[in-house]
């Protein structure tokens, strides 16, 4: 029986074995977190990503590795590496990484992002702002996610309150500058690339975020022109090629006037990509699966249309979600915490009209069951 | 967390898992075998089940139980149930596990069978083939499956061979002797029953048995009038509702001439509803989850046509069978062996036309994959 090994015990892992396991895999996962819920389908490795002899360990058990966030360490992927096939490959992760790379990345394949310029000091951000124009957002280059480690700067006048709120909590960590994008929506694509270099792609997905966290993902995203899909299509076919990359990507691109940007890229399965569970005929899940497996890719094509709604921070009573009609509920085994992702509800119905009837049936119980202290931000999303 | 303890860790347990986990609950099994499939997606406890020890160390690991065989031995799941829920009920057990006394059930709730008669010395079989009339089948009361402890006869001149082999082979095992009946057509109906009373059913599925094994379900039944399937509905409630049940309950049902007589029942998630993973908007084995742990049960409404086929002693090339359009694929994690379940595939398309192309196509790489010396069980059904 073959054996995968993914660095990093959280939702993703544990979705990955859920639609893993029937392929006749089993599955072994490597976190820091003794309690990390992958550990409920699959054995668990407890390390720290410089332990080598728990990663030792971990290469033992397993014959093929792969990973559900593009934040493992890569001293850790390359040791890895070192020792077994690792999928996506281990040099995606230094690009994924570092939001100036990955810029630069996309950049030199053609695809558009927004304007950025390197930042290491008060004076090279004032020089950003000034060349680029505000208003943009100063980010970390390295392990930002959820909205953290940002600020966005209306005009250069902010750039002395910017600089110091995230030189202060992240000293001497280096930044980033974009320009601001007047997009209409955003939108993902996410793309599968077998070993046989076969590459797959679901249908664009309309995403919100709020406060810097995904709540929805309808799919297929609204009016999307044929165009507009084969230009996401094109540029995740790059990235893929360029990087003789293996397994799920998604690339989260910025949508206007029939033209795209591309924000970031995620070298793993995507939140904006659960919906495929029982929206598409082959989950994003099972495909990344066949792909590490050097198995031929499924089906990307709809079931239905369908929607994903997240449950952040706390999760509204289980009978009430489970009574919405055409609902699927996924709970991560998680505690609930303030801005933490505890699990999704997936909606699937025959028409894009009865899916979002149900989505707003879904935001008003999310919305009600939102603890003391978090109200406004709920009410906001609602 | 709830953690749901089952007895049994073979497919069916691995299975509930995968639909349970996501409701987040956890999984603990208790089997005699080592390396029970189930254990690739919760904990598996080992031990046999007369050792007191071993159920208490299971006991202790979980909050409510259930059971995917129905051959548990009665006093285990009366120990355990002297400490836990267990559901459905145990008292089930005790009919399920004996074919004289789930006829006598049926029959004693309105519910034909074949008629049948008691059978302790070959001077009563002789008996009850005179009364019943030949043909018929004569049968172990208890432990028979997948067509063993089973042996037909065609008229009284087979009364003594057929006593010579089942008394050779199951010596003082009291025996149970089945009339024929002239069916057209083997159907099963899938009900379940919640804590709160609430019953649900899916539509009547179409079976073909081969060899004592079910091969092939494709569901809906075709041709299945609104009565016939009222009838197997009426039928199974009466049957949920005797017994106080809670979970999944499946009867298989003879069809002729639009009337129905039950054969047996499995007070389980059966093979005749895996369809359900992807052909019913909530699966068999969800279902089950739900109302082990009290919750609301969900929908059986189809997503489109769909049909089952099992893979039986040897796995087809796994790049084949993912290669067929609508498949999907469901491997056990078992050795292959005669006559073992080792996986099953199901097709899900918009029509009953595309599954059934769809079947044949997986037919045949089925019956290419089968290995030596069992080629003719392969060429009959195929």
């Amino acid at each position: 029986m073959l054996r995968i090994g993914v660095l990093g015990g959280g939702q993703l892992g544990r979705m990955l074995a859920l639609a893993g396991v029937p392929l006749g895999v089993c599955f072994v996962f490597f976190d820091p977190i003794a309690d990390a819920s992958a550990g409920h389908v699959g054995e668990l490795i407890v390390g720290k990503y410089d332990d080598r002899s728990a990663l030792d360990r971990f290469v033992e058990a397993v014959d093929v590795v792969t990973y559900e966030f593009e934040n493992v360490p890569t001293a850790a992927a390359e040791y890895v590496a070192s020792r077994r096939p690792v999928w996506p490959p281990v040099g995606t992760l230094h690009i994924a990484q570092d939001r100036l790379r990955e810029k630069q990345f996309f950049n030199a394949l053609g695809i558009p992002t927004a304007p950025f310029a390197a930042v290491d000091s008060k004076e090279s951000l004032r020089a950003a702002v000034t060349e680029i124009g505000a208003p943009g957002i100063v980010k970390t280059r390295v392990l930002g996610y959820d909205g953290k480690g940002q600020v966005r700067l209306a005009s250069l006048d902010d750039v002395d309150s910017a600089w110091d709120e995230l030189a202060g909590a992240f000293d001497g960590v280096p930044l980033i500058y974009e320009g601001f994008v007047a997009f209409e929506r955003e939108l993902s694509i996410l793309s599968v690339r077998a070993q046989t270099g076969e590459i797959v792609h679901y249908p664009l997905v309309a995403n919100v975020h709020h406060e810097g966290i995904l709540r929805l993902s309808t799919a297929p995203a609204p009016a999307v022109d044929a165009a507009v899909q084969a230009t996401a299509e094109s540029y995740a076919t790059r990235v893929l090629r360029e990087l003789d990359y293996v397994g799920v990507l998604a690339i989260e691109l910025f949508a206007a006037n029939g033209t795209l940007v591309a924000n970031e890229m995620a070298p793993r399965v995507h939140n904006s990509g659960h919906w495929t569970i029982e929206g598409a005929e082959t989950s994003q899940f099972e495909n990344h699966v066949r792909a590490v497996c050097g198995l031929p890719l499924g089906a990307t094509s709809m079931v239905g249309h369908a929607a994903m709604l997240n449950l952040i921070g706390t999760i509204p009573p289980l009978p009430a979600l489970l009574n919405v009609a055409d609902a699927h509920v996924h709970l991560y085994g998680k505690r609930e915490a303030p801005r933490r992702k505890v699990g999704h509800v997936t909606v699937r119905a025959a028409s894009a009209e009865r899916v979002q009837d149900r989505v707003a049936e879904l935001r008003r119980l999310i919305a009600s069951a939102v603890p003391v202290g978090e109200a406004a931000v709920s009410a906001t999303f609602a």
